[in-house]
């Protein structure tokens, strides 16, 4: 059962925490910095995958498996990389009870070993495109660690492809951070800012990183996935060039792209409440929970209860009774409430003789009858749809109303402390970097949404927000996660 | 196209290293003892991850994550389990640039990290059973490797299950040895035994060893899976007790069980052929690849190709066409058998106007003519439902013809050379370690199952055939993978 859970405008920080163990979703494990995902937490990650997995495959790409290890000088073949990343690896010096004579690196992200297969794989433009996911576990060692969001190591996928022309690359970064942004607003009901990054916020070894950007309910930013353009940068690297259709040689053209177990963080911070989990439906692997009201003849209620579960779940609805005489009706409640079901139906002697149940909508707390009878099913796929729909709709209204325009600094750093702050950028390194020294906000995206654009006139020229020169055009502010 | 596969009966060890390769299932890395599992491999992986991960829920199992690094001090908590394991660990000894305080041991299995855990979750008998599973990669260092038999890291699953009763534990064992038997059987058409270990033999740290043993085409023995009755030696270890229902205090019992990428080359040792890959229709992401051949009215051929493709995907068989000009129809009819699709059909414009079209089985090279309308997809099933039965059943009569039950030191010898061999042995590790160190055979199972020990007589007592001494039971010898 449920401890207590901190409100959220008491302390944020503390409330997440207390959601995400009192729900069982992780928990810190023994080892420095590294979760246990728990069984209610994962069952919300292997729905994450089989959408994303689904959208990967309809988009042309197979999964593959690269090793764990990289070899030191892997790394460091690319510079940028090396830079990127050494800095928070783990390294492995010995195996088998002796010294390696090389140090191994627990990946923190694929591409080098993989592309170190990609040279050996490629030889013309017909063994081009190369279209591979990988699901694993990666490790980036963490001073500061936060259940889902940041831990040493976590779970994700990372697609590798490589292309004979810089065009297909292009299409390809763009053609899977929109994957990405269908699944955080179809699955997740949650709106993000699809856009590019600037160069100091890109990826270590990238030409140009697309992410999509989401609001959590206490105003900061969440990246919540990434596609980045790798130009010739690790074909290069690692040598890789191909015969062109021409009869040229050239190097490969390479994208990658992301997304981990951190978006069930996101999920929990865009939507979660006071009383626990709120899951959209199509990420909940129990969508609805019938709890019987066991007074007069129970085993009625109880057959009544089993047959409702049974109509539903036949209509691809996943539907679980819990008719234990443990615990109260008003136990089940909270505990259901917590662990974020969707749809609760409660079903009493009094309703079946009316013929109706009850149905309690986890996000609004709404209380619905419906008719028991054939048209029961459709009822509610009907309230579990309408559910999916007002969370995205409820969190983008949320978003709205805490972003703002600044145009003076003082307006900046006042607005940046609740929400997304949309102002003007001179495009300099210098004064992308003074604003986070002063104020801790990063510019998160840089728009790449014609809807986006046009509404907050992202393009229009005027004065940068911090250095008062020129500006071509308006960014997204915000602390973030 | 497929490299020249040297032939089984001229080099086994060959043979399976040119398959592998040529049919791009795997790959060595540039990481000592670590593979690549290319696309067409990994797709056979999804397939049993699938059938598996439904048999586990079907049973009562959910999935979770736990880390893959282990600290030392838990690795030697169980005595037995540090002296099997820590020998073959790598070890992790710098984080985020500085020397750790305590090294870290990626995960060869994790029975300590998990019950590390358990511990804290578990406090009365009202939180028994936990039946968790993980999919996960583990790393055993390896010092001779083979693609997918035998890598230093490697991916599977491993079960961990918290019991109150020995009894309850036992059961979940045996229940879970039954899924794998059941796995082996019916999805990869493996007949394999079912029955325990020696001591010697067994996993570290646990009271018994239940296992699967296959028999591979050159009639060497294939541990796989395996299922841990654990006692409560992890409870002991991690001080892991529980209230029980009369309210006195217990530890806690376990039980794990595993199986692993292992099982894809175990597949292809069991089934394929000179020519290349053989697989079970059921573990085949791509069951038929319907080849037009491409004279006459070619678009009217391609559409027609289609049309059926379509017909046979709306039944569920996964389909798909070869139209490219590249190739030609007999470079595809190797590439598609080297790749082990289970049905060929073959359609070309004298066939359409007959009404018909020419299937060709992989396993048996059976040319079978089929009625293009509205039975095809029915006839197609069948050919698949008859593929998967028939290997099974040719699998069973090859282990048949090479187990030979052996009544002498001699005998037993020769005989161990060729395949199974079943014998009395007096149950001492003395006897079991002078037959493996003379003949490099090992007890592989000690079998379970009623129809085997009938069939070959296990239970009757009789003369050690190593020692002379009495015997109470025979066993399955055997060399093995």
């Amino acid at each position: 059962m449920a401890d207590k859970i901190t409100a959220r405008n008491e302390d944020y920080s503390q409330w997440y925490i207390d959601l995400v163990r009192s729900a069982k979703l992780a928990d810190y494990s023994d080892v420095r910095g590294c979760m246990v995902i728990r069984p209610n937490g994962y069952a919300i990650w292997e729905k994450m995958q089989a959408a994303l997995d689904r959208m990967f495959k309809e988009t042309g790409h197979v999964n593959a498996y690269f090793p764990l290890f990289i070899p030191e000088s892997f790394i460091a073949k690319e510079a940028e990389h090396i830079e990127g990343f050494a800095p928070e690896c783990a390294v492995v010096t010995h195996g088998g009870g002796e010294e390696l004579a090389e140090k191994l690196y627990v990946r923190p992200t694929s591409e080098t070993i993989i592309w170190s297969s990609y040279k050996k794989w490629i030889q013309s433009y017909r063994d081009l495109p190369i279209l591979i996911n990988q699901w694993a576990n990666v490790v980036r060692w963490e001073m500061r660690t936060r259940l889902f969001l940041r831990t040493t190591e976590f779970l994700w996928q990372e697609g590798h492809t490589a292309h004979a022309t810089p065009e297909e690359a292009q299409e390809e970064v763009m053609r899977m951070i929109g994957v990405y942004r269908t699944f955080a607003e179809e699955y997740m009901a949650m709106p993000v800012i699809m856009g590019r990054k600037t160069d100091s916020e890109k990826f270590a070894g990238a030409e140009e990183t697309y992410c999509i950007e989401a609001m959590m309910q206490d105003g900061k930013a969440l990246q919540a996935g990434t596609s980045h353009n790798l130009g010739q940068n690790f074909a290069k690297a690692f040598d890789c060039q191909f015969q062109t259709k021409d009869s040229g040689l050239d190097y490969v053209w390479a994208t990658s792209w992301g997304v981990s177990t951190r978006l069930i963080g996101a999920l929990i911070m865009a939507h979660s409440d006071d009383r626990g989990l709120v899951l959209p439906p199509k990420l909940a692997s129990r969508q609805v929970v019938i709890i019987p009201i066991l007074r007069g003849d129970k085993e009625e209620v109880r057959a009544h209860a089993r047959f409702i579960a049974k109509a539903l779940n036949q209509k691809g609805i996943a539907t679980f009774v819990d008719d234990s005489e443990q615990n109260s009706p008003g136990w089940k409640f909270a505990e259901y409430e917590l662990q974020g079901i969707p749809v609760r139906i409660e079903l009493g002697p009094r309703d079946i003789e009316k013929g109706i149940c009850i149905a309690a909508r986890r996000d609004s707390g709404e209380k619905i009858e419906l008719q028991l009878g054939e048209e029961l099913p459709a009822e509610v796929q009907g309230l579990l749809d309408a559910m999916q729909k007002e969370m995205y709709q409820k969190a983008l209204r949320f978003r709205e109303e805490n972003t703002v325009e600044a145009t003076t600094y003082e307006e900046f750093k006042e607005a940046v402390e609740k929400g997304f702050v949309i102002a003007h950028w001179d495009g300099t390194p210098e004064s992308e970097e003074k604003i986070k020294e002063e104020t801790k906000a990063t510019i998160r995206v840089m728009p790449e949404e014609a809807g986006y654009i046009e509404r907050y006139g992202m393009h229009e020229p005027g004065t940068c927000i911090y250095s008062g020169n020129p500006a071509a055009r308006k960014v997204v502010f915000a602390k973030a996660y």
